[in-house]
């Protein structure tokens, strides 16, 4: 186990019709004005945008807002939160929705304060120092970005989707979770958000770092949890439990639960990423095509840990064939992203032809020549696994 | 699943050498003087103290002393520190050691800002407003103190051994946590320390809450864990990766991770509690002799999750007779406790005859005539688990 800093001060306030409290918990963490930030209509549609607005008005806190915010998040709506945030003296960002409006809101927190242009902090050019503090009320399971300090945001000119990391500073004070929100979810939005919080533990999951027994287990056990709750789920959207039980396994499974004291991959996210960048595709289905790609190559270059997936999260049966096992468990995966409705290739993504050689060469420019841990890829490795997921 | 707040803002510093960073960690969270806390010599003869110490001068963090604390912590030695940290205007708590210093901090981190006597906090006259802050340099993997609000006293008068839980206030603001510190540990306490974290964890898994299977998972996962590693740490002492797996499985065991959306239940410390308060033995020995005695009681009212307790955690096969299940999976854990030379009775215990009336009307005193959650236990339920204890 390597030595970790383990730190998630979030505040999660969890359950039935908790969004009513939004306004005293923003006012118990300092806010004199925030800023609401969503997406589409639908946090409109369902009142849940005047339900928040209200307990702001109660609990004696101002607001702004901004609208608009699209999946796979630009760089455009950062900036023009940046303006309206220093034309209004906002001190907290309140994003009501899912990873995308969160990303988006933390960008927004981080520039507001920095003199630069925000892309820096992307491109590393400049360190997160202070930000806004960030609030959430989550709409969507998926991301993880209500327990995480990280961001993802796509610069529009260039299709560059990158990552920001700043927990110091991005980790939001509290986030509101209520469950029911999440009912109307379309089936395949819910499905992307499963395949996303699975692949964040994937990413951790899958390691060469030895002696990790408990966060082993912590990851597979939060991974049989989703799989058993993504069954009920498909079945009835309405159920309450399994949508609890969801939401809060997107959190465990980003808040750094799951990582302590190991190595990390991340390799996946990246390929998905230029898939999603490109091609404007759900994250999560994107990674719901790369992660067996993925598992398939390890598959025959370091089989162990995939095989201890298969054995502990899917019943495979021990073997002297970590390969076999590998692939056995691999096999299994695709079945259950197939049955939730997920594509597991490019083509049943809607991409017959992806432009690989395009995928790579940004990819070489974002990340370098080499990509992730548990086995270092080089860009033929990539292309390799680009091709098994055609 | 019931809503729920999770709030565990520790940062949790973990690994090798770790303990070096005291002082810069006490300046990052604003203390100008600390007052270090410790128990018997052992912290003196490693030179743990030492290296403290050399960590908060380099920091230029000024400090004063308090050791002698003992196990089974007495009011005494907190109404000795709230008077040394009033004379000497400390304003951060620095435990050093396993949970009876951590919870001996706590009291007086709360006592010294208290007008009264501590003690109302613990009776509930009281309710913790303010308190010092507390940091803590962990030595012993067992009350999971260093990441919970949490604290429990002995009045030596009365023999009243009672918790306290102001999470808001008396959270540590970080903790450092090197696993080499507890390579001396002697193989009882080391399995008594075992005990007690896995007791933190089956007094939140046993509930009635339905639909809670991430938390469900959790528990079970981290349960694993420990067994694994308590095998191998048994066998190896000073085997680095055993001994930071069970050290952080004490903190996961603790800090809120297992318990979110769930009632919990608490009748074995409580009974426990009343055996350690009156024959000053060792809380986790106390908890390997009760456990098993209201796990066996269970399995007679209340067998269900006493049964997915035995599938999961010692694969005991499925069978329609759930009693017969919880016997088999109450039998292999006494099976593990004395395997780690913990004993599993009050006669092992050195209590051949308990005064089980005394233990009762003390137990009634201090939480009135129904104990406990998943089964609510009358005083004569009680008497028959110390019975069943025999």
């Amino acid at each position: 186990m390597n030595n970790f800093v383990l730190y998630s001060p979030t505040e999660f306030v969890f359950g039935k019709n908790t969004e009513v409290q939004v306004g005293a918990l923003a006012r118990k963490y300092g806010a004199q004005k925030v800023m609401i930030v969503y997406g589409g209509g639908s946090v409109v549609c369902s009142g849940l945008l005047g339900r928040v607005k209200q307990s702001l008005q109660e609990a004696g806190v101002a607001y702004c807002e901004m609208g608009g915010v699209r999946p796979n998040p630009v760089d455009g709506k950062v900036y023009e939160g940046i303006r309206l945030c220093r034309r209004e003296q906002v001190d907290m960002m309140l994003p009501v929705g899912g990873g995308s409006v969160i990303d988006t809101a933390k960008a927004i927190a981080a520039g507001v304060l920095y003199d630069g242009d925000f892309w820096d902090f992307f491109i590393g050019r400049a360190k997160v120092e202070k930000a806004l503090k960030v609030a959430v009320v989550l709409t969507i399971p998926a991301a993880g970005s209500e327990g995480s300090g990280n961001a993802v945001i796509t610069k529009t000119e260039t299709l560059q989707k990158l990552g920001l990391c700043a927990p110091e500073h991005l980790r939001p004070v509290f986030s509101v979770m209520n469950p029911e929100l999440t009912y109307t979810l379309p089936a395949y939005q819910t499905a992307c958000g499963i395949a996303d919080m699975m692949a964040h533990i994937m990413e951790r999951y899958f390691t060469n770092t030895s002696d990790v027994e408990i966060s082993d287990r912590l990851c597979e056990g939060t991974l049989t949890a989703i799989i058993k709750e993504a069954y009920r789920v498909k079945l009835q959207p309405d159920d309450y439990a399994a949508r609890a039980n969801i939401m809060w396994c997107g959190t465990v499974a980003h808040n750094g639960t799951c990582g302590v004291g190991r190595e990390e991959d991340w390799a996946s996210h990246a390929l998905e990423h230029e898939i999603s960048a490109i091609y404007d595709v759900a994250h999560g289905a994107g990674l719901a095509v790369i992660f067996p790609a993925w598992m398939t190559f390890m598959a025959e270059h370091n089989p162990a840990k995939i095989a201890q997936f298969a054995r502990r999260v899917f019943d495979i049966p021990k073997s002297d064939d970590l390969e076999e096992m590998a692939l056995a468990g691999t096999a299994r995966l695709k079945h259950f992203f197939r049955y939730m409705g997920l594509p597991v290739s490019f083509k049943e993504l809607g991409i017959e032809h992806p432009d690989i050689d395009r995928m790579i060469a940004s990819l070489q420019r974002n990340k370098g020549e080499l990509l992730g841990n548990y086995v270092k890829l080089t860009m033929t490795d990539c292309k390799e696994i680009y091709r098994l997921a055609l």
